[in-house]
């Protein structure tokens, strides 16, 4: 990555200009917050990509009819938890409509300028009703600085079990300093949608340094494709899914559309959250890493990376602590992408150490007796799983980032009414 | 389906002038039986699709190459359980002929007339000096009759936990009888393969109707899209997935290519056997069976209804006996079937009644309350789930069938060394 910036401790309100807040509604029944309002002081900048799932949450919609109708200008966005206003119909569009306009009087900016994203149980209502009364609430509560990130960020979790926030700082080829920071939530129903512009899951990002709608839109697409589209879970492509970044050009100087600097910021951002979300898959035990390298394109790769992060048989193997390379094998050959199987090598990382387990093609021996049970040793300790891929192709590469699946996983997604 | 042929309890021996025979090499640790021969008694017709899979097996490559070198002429069958010979290498390839060449020998067959099949654990060779050892047993236990069938359908299980068979007896135009006759196995690293010809699991038929080879490759690549390929456990599909049908007329009279009843008779066989490896799904508690109507052409339907069966939102809410309608649409939604969302209508089938899921594309009222209550406990007292899926587009439709996903699943593919 060019000019890689300094990782800090922060979220959505570590720029200059941004405040957020997270405030319990009583939509979720554990009565945890379930209302989260982050706002640019001034008017930012705006891109955003969205799901490619054919049933689309009226959010979903709405926003991005908002982001087309102002041209990529807006003032922040009001997140709700635990319904996702999905199959609602046209009256579930009214209801998001309701709560903007609530929020956009509250805070005294201009109708039409709110962005709104939603996550939850698909079917039922907004309670409309409940979450205006609250509105002013999480207005007043509105903040920069840490807690305020963190409360946002807790705010819009379902079933995540952490918080999932990053921020960066860097600097500009000219050097000004400029901030990056964001907040996402994931944890199910998550899967890598095919056809830009998409996205996963819920993620928002905030930045000082300026750019032009269409400068951020273009960084944001090719930047969700290499992070939080090659994030796999469970397979299933959301109703809601959506991602949003502001720049509200508070550091000052001209656009930043071409500057590396910015792509790198936002990149990194991503790339972290993304690593966030997978590590907290449902009821995962351990994260799981494909790195794919030696592949004809870039599309290859991500094929390659996505198909065995995205196998339940790998997920489960992994669980299991099992080496069993035919799994990994496999999923490299139905997931479309060309590799040569002559040249075929798959690697277990291990810190600085590198545990072959495919090399030209086949499968090292032992692996049935004596190397598989050291293999399944090791893979016991770990907590995240490295995996190598080299295709022996080209010189293309791509990551994916997934988890196993547990017995956690089953209880979490059979219980009557999630 | 026109002229449906009479159910009968029976398997690959079925039709006249074939025999089979299952017995114990040792590849499995269980000592159970792990080598299956079928052979006709005089040359068949033989059609097959195999996997799509980049990584084929040897086995895989081995017939397919012989399929085309003799024209679609075979003698029969031999099938190995324990070891997929996949990922071996031209060493791979090599055993299995040396596997062909010693059945050949000793059955007194034409070299070149056998096929191969094999399934179990990627990566290890076939033990060549076992398994040559006890040809001659598999050879001196061919039989006709019923124990036969059973103890071949039975060879070729691994996780299965019932030996699949199926058998039907019909009328030609002509009024002519024959037989069909079919084994199966299944159970894990199963998904529809995308692309014709394409094939998943192993699956064998045998009919004593006439044929071509041609006529047999159309019917049963034809037939196998609408069964076999609409068979979601895990979404993996196999390097080994291998469906092959042999016609030896002993029935008498000219090719059936064309009769209606050829067609009718070994979809008949197929659809059954597809129903029992979805039935027999790793550690499946519920068959669920989706029936999509109502969309504009078969290949849409066909992707709507194999997204839901391979959800694994969907099928761990089946193993909750959660009614969660949402998943449902979610899963439709991501499919890449069109459908009208205003005309959308999702229903649970209850023996003669039916029960509203999704109507007008808006869940039923009540579904978090009382109406889901009831729908829990309704779900709870079945073993196979009917969803019936209108997708009001057009006059196309399509069945796919899967299983629920269980703590029983993770187990058994979390086993260190499965």
């Amino acid at each position: 990555m060019n000019g890689a910036g300094v990782t800090m401790d922060g979220g959505i309100t570590f720029p200059q200009g941004f405040r957020s807040s997270g405030v319990a509604c009583g939509i979720k029944r554990s009565f945890r917050p379930d209302l989260a309002l982050v706002v640019t002081d001034t008017e930012a900048a705006a891109a955003g990509v969205f799901t490619t799932n054919r049933i689309r949450a009226a959010p979903v919609v709405l926003t991005e009819d908002r982001l087309a109708r102002t041209g990529g200008k807006t003032r922040g966005v009001l997140v709700v938890s635990g319904v996702a206003n999905a199959l609602t119909g046209p009256e579930g569009r009214k209801d998001s409509e309701l709560l903007l306009d609530a929020a956009e009087r509250s805070l005294g900016v201009p109708a039409g300028s709110l962005y709104h994203a939603a996550t939850g149980v698909i079917g039922p209502r907004i309670p409309v009703d409940l979450v205006t009364k609250h509105i002013p609430e999480a207005v007043g509560f509105l903040e920069p600085g840490r807690n305020a990130a963190r409360r946002s960020a807790s705010a819009i979790m379902t079933t995540d079990t952490v918080a999932k926030e990053a921020a960066v700082v860097l600097r500009r080829a000219n050097g000004t300093k400029f901030r990056v920071g964001g907040m996402a939530k994931g944890s199910g129903m998550i899967a890598p949608a095919l056809g830009p512009p998409h996205a996963t899951t819920l993620g928002f990002l905030s930045t000082d340094c300026p750019a032009t709608p269409e400068g951020l839109q273009k960084i944001l697409s090719e930047e969700a494709d290499r992070t939080f589209n090659m994030v796999c879970v469970d397979g299933d492509t959301s109703t809601n899914d959506t991602l949003l970044v502001f720049a509200n050009g508070r550091a000052g100087g001209a656009p930043a559309d071409e500057d590396p600097a910015l792509r790198a910021g936002i990149g990194q951002v991503l790339e972290q959250l993304a690593r966030a979300v997978a590590r907290d898959g449902e009821g995962a035990t351990k994260m799981l890493t494909v790195k794919v390298s030696g592949a004809a394109d870039t599309g290859g790769a991500r094929l390659a990376a996505r198909a065995i992060a995205r196998s339940v048989l790998v997920k489960t193997a992994l669980f299991g602590s099992d080496p069993n390379v035919g799994r990994i094998a496999c999923a490299l050959g139905y997931s479309g992408a060309g590799f040569e199987l002559d040249e075929l090598r798959v690697d277990l990382e291990d810190g600085n150490r590198r545990w072959p387990l495919i090399q030209e093609g086949h499968p090292v021996p032992g692996l049935d007796n004596g190397a598989g049970k050291r293999l399944h040793t090791i893979l016991q300790r770990m907590d995240e799983v490295v995996l190598r891929v080299e295709l022996g192709q080209g010189p293309a590469g791509a990551t994916a980032w997934g988890c196993d699946l547990s017995y956690g996983y089953v209880q979490i997604n059979a219980q009557y009414r999630t």
